[in-house]
């Protein structure tokens, strides 16, 4: 696939697996709105994903920006860009094999509190 | 068991079970420092207390202090003050019962991280 030099500039890197940080993740989800994030986005699969746009919260896009790029840059979520939108997936699976248990505990803690 | 006002006084509050809040014990969690102390009290059972002196820490005792009264203000463990020592414990099981599996897979990510 031939990436243009601007989306792969306009796009907050994920860090690759082994990179993944425990104390970075649990900062990453350690806000309500990245938390509220990560819920709606727990529906997803791994192949699946949503845009920005499809996303339901209560914040300016700014803020909801910020928030995407602490979850993208801690390796919670992947962003994907396609022209103007972006294409967000949670990366639930690999958190799991390098967490395991962490995500499905904070996802069922989000939904039930 | 009488307590005294001087050590009221000095005790931080742990929350009641109810009132932990997912966001603020991920918070609690997000730190080195707190991984390591609550590392090294996840070897005590609920029953079990270690006091300050025998965590072992590689920051000035203000900093380990600071961090204990984190944990504890999130509920993620409890002090119990005896004359001039303080003495810890994970609330483990608490948390168990509260958000399952949580605990458990912050620790083993702590371990094998």
């Amino acid at each position: 696939m031939v990436q243009t030099a601007s989306s792969a500039h306009d796009t907050v890197e994920s860090p690759d697996l082994e990179a993944i940080d425990i104390a970075t993740v649990l900062h990453a989800l350690s806000d309500p709105m990245r938390l509220e994030i990560v819920r709606q986005l727990g529906g997803c699969n791994e192949t699946d994903e949503l845009t920005c746009g499809q996303l339901e919260l209560p914040v300016a896009k700014s803020t909801a920006s910020h928030h995407l790029k602490t979850l993208t840059a801690a390796g919670v979520i992947a962003e994907r860009e396609e022209g103007t939108r972006k294409h967000l997936r949670p990366r639930r699976a690999e958190l799991e094999r390098r967490f395991p248990g962490l995500i499905d505990s904070v996802l069922r803690a989000t939904n039930s509190g």
